[in-house]
């Protein structure tokens, strides 16, 4: 019975339009790519293809705006057997894309966000849901006010049952915006990136879980990745585990590694497995990752 | 009966995701755009807008992608009243779209182009349109090879019939492509670029005009607009005919001007005007489109 429960992405979904050039375009030139690629993006959505493709059951929650798009992501959602029964369309004449460029020649990646106005999920949206059918719940950090609500929800849920069936609630702060640090003491697992960590003053991992793990709740696990230089994390024990990064021998498209590893490290400690091995798997899949475009190829290498 | 003649033009139908920001994006950051809009582009396409308008009853061939933003495209020809059962539909993932960033500062437009797979309009597909529903037939010049035997069926049909009932042609060679220039002595009415005539030497529309009109038939019209410089045309009398440019207030979108003075001359000249005011028309038309977004105002400023 447990092994069928699910685990849920609350977060943003959105079109990537990638743009593959050789060269960047210069201002008010015409250009033509060498190819064009249009992707199911957004953190939390990534992360479910990424929890799908390793063999998770998930669902994903959201908004979408009626109109031409929305139906290219919702069957991209069920390609990858992501469960959308909790994805609120809003009618909206189009969906914005974000648009990458991404130079071959340089490996950089410009980004273009769209300016979305698109209501994010609010704990009243939650509260519908029924808590049941999840033994994980990870928030992309975004509303955080209406996420701490929906967290306490969780908590709340999780108080009337035994340990093993709770729910394991994570959070993953990626942007240096001040509101989203409040969700620090409210993960079990707490994501904290890179650029938020040096956006402290950090600049090593370590450094940063060390100075951070103050703000997470007792017996939490704190996790911070930093690119090629592989990821820690620190736990109740107050050691530090680590991993190496794992490069592919080509470095092809880097978007959305660290949604990749979030999804590996979820996907291995709601499985049972030991920080230790969580890490090491979040690093190894996502630096894998980053040896193709997409994500289709992480079911051929990481069996299910 | 003739007045309720279509107008048709044969060419490219695209998606334009026309993102506006106020600086240009420096390669590998994120930036955030001011608004994005998704438009139906390409020159054939736009200037059925623009005909439509005007309120020429007119239709659009060629092709497109099956896909989830063909609808878009279609519902959009539908909105204008753009007769659509010529368009063939191609099975394909995804229609790609070209990037436009519209930098609202310098007035600047970067355009990424697709790549586009899709196969253009062919003699044979030509060959099964029924021409008695047309008065005029404009072919954006694409390739060129195909669209000369495309005209050739419409010179046949013509021979047949008296000469207020022939159907007019008129091409457009816009881009530097050296196969285009075959299609000079293929139009009743050829408009020919300020690209294409600098490409040949030339300094003018004037110079241009003298220079290129002995490539055009016997008794056809050249028609050169040169942006800000306003446009001229020659006919078989030997006499320039010179429009200044009506510049608007502020310019606010020049993204299918060009199309929109091809229109406003086309619609003139089908509904019997002099060159003078197709000319005129055109400058007017192109000018005033350039003082806001998209074309639906082009209604609101011109009575049909």
């Amino acid at each position: 019975m447990e092994q069928q429960k699910k685990i849920l992405c609350v977060g943003l979904v959105c079109l990537d339009i990638i743009n593959v050039v050789d060269k960047y375009p210069e201002e008010d030139t015409d250009s033509r790519c060498l190819s064009q690629r249009w992707q199911r993006g957004g953190n939390a959505s990534n992360s479910c293809t990424v929890l799908s493709l390793l063999g998770a059951p998930c669902a994903f929650m959201g908004s979408l705006s009626a109109g031409p798009v929305a139906n290219f992501i919702l069957e991209d959602f069920q390609k990858f057997h992501i469960d959308v029964s909790l994805v609120s369309e809003h009618a909206q004449c189009v969906l914005p894309a974000s648009v990458v460029i991404s130079n071959t020649s340089t490996g950089s990646r410009t980004i273009l966000h769209m300016n979305r106005n698109l209501p994010d999920v609010t704990a009243e949206d939650f509260s519908k849901v029924d808590l049941h059918q999840f033994k994980w719940i990870h928030w992309e950090g975004r509303n955080a006010e209406e996420q701490v609500k929906m967290i306490q929800q969780v908590v709340m849920y999780n108080s009337r049952l035994p340990q093993q069936q709770k729910i394991t609630v994570s959070v993953e702060i990626e942007k240096t915006r001040e509101p989203l640090y409040q969700l620090f003491p409210h993960g079990d697992v707490v994501f904290v990136s890179k650029d938020v960590a040096r956006h402290f003053g950090f600049q090593s991992a370590e450094a940063a879980l060390r100075g951070l793990y103050s703000r997470v709740k007792q017996g939490a696990v704190l996790v911070c990745a930093w690119a090629e230089k592989g990821a820690d994390a620190l736990g109740p024990d107050g050691v530090i585990v680590h991993s190496d990064a794992f490069p592919p021998e080509s470095l092809v498209d880097t978007l959305g590694a660290g949604d990749t590893f979030n999804a590996a490290v979820i996907y291995t400690l709601s499985n049972g497995g030991s920080l230790q091995d969580a890490l090491t798997f979040g690093c190894k899949v996502a630096g894998r990752k980053c040896g193709f475009h997409g994500y289709d190829d992480i079911g051929k290498h990481f069996t299910k």
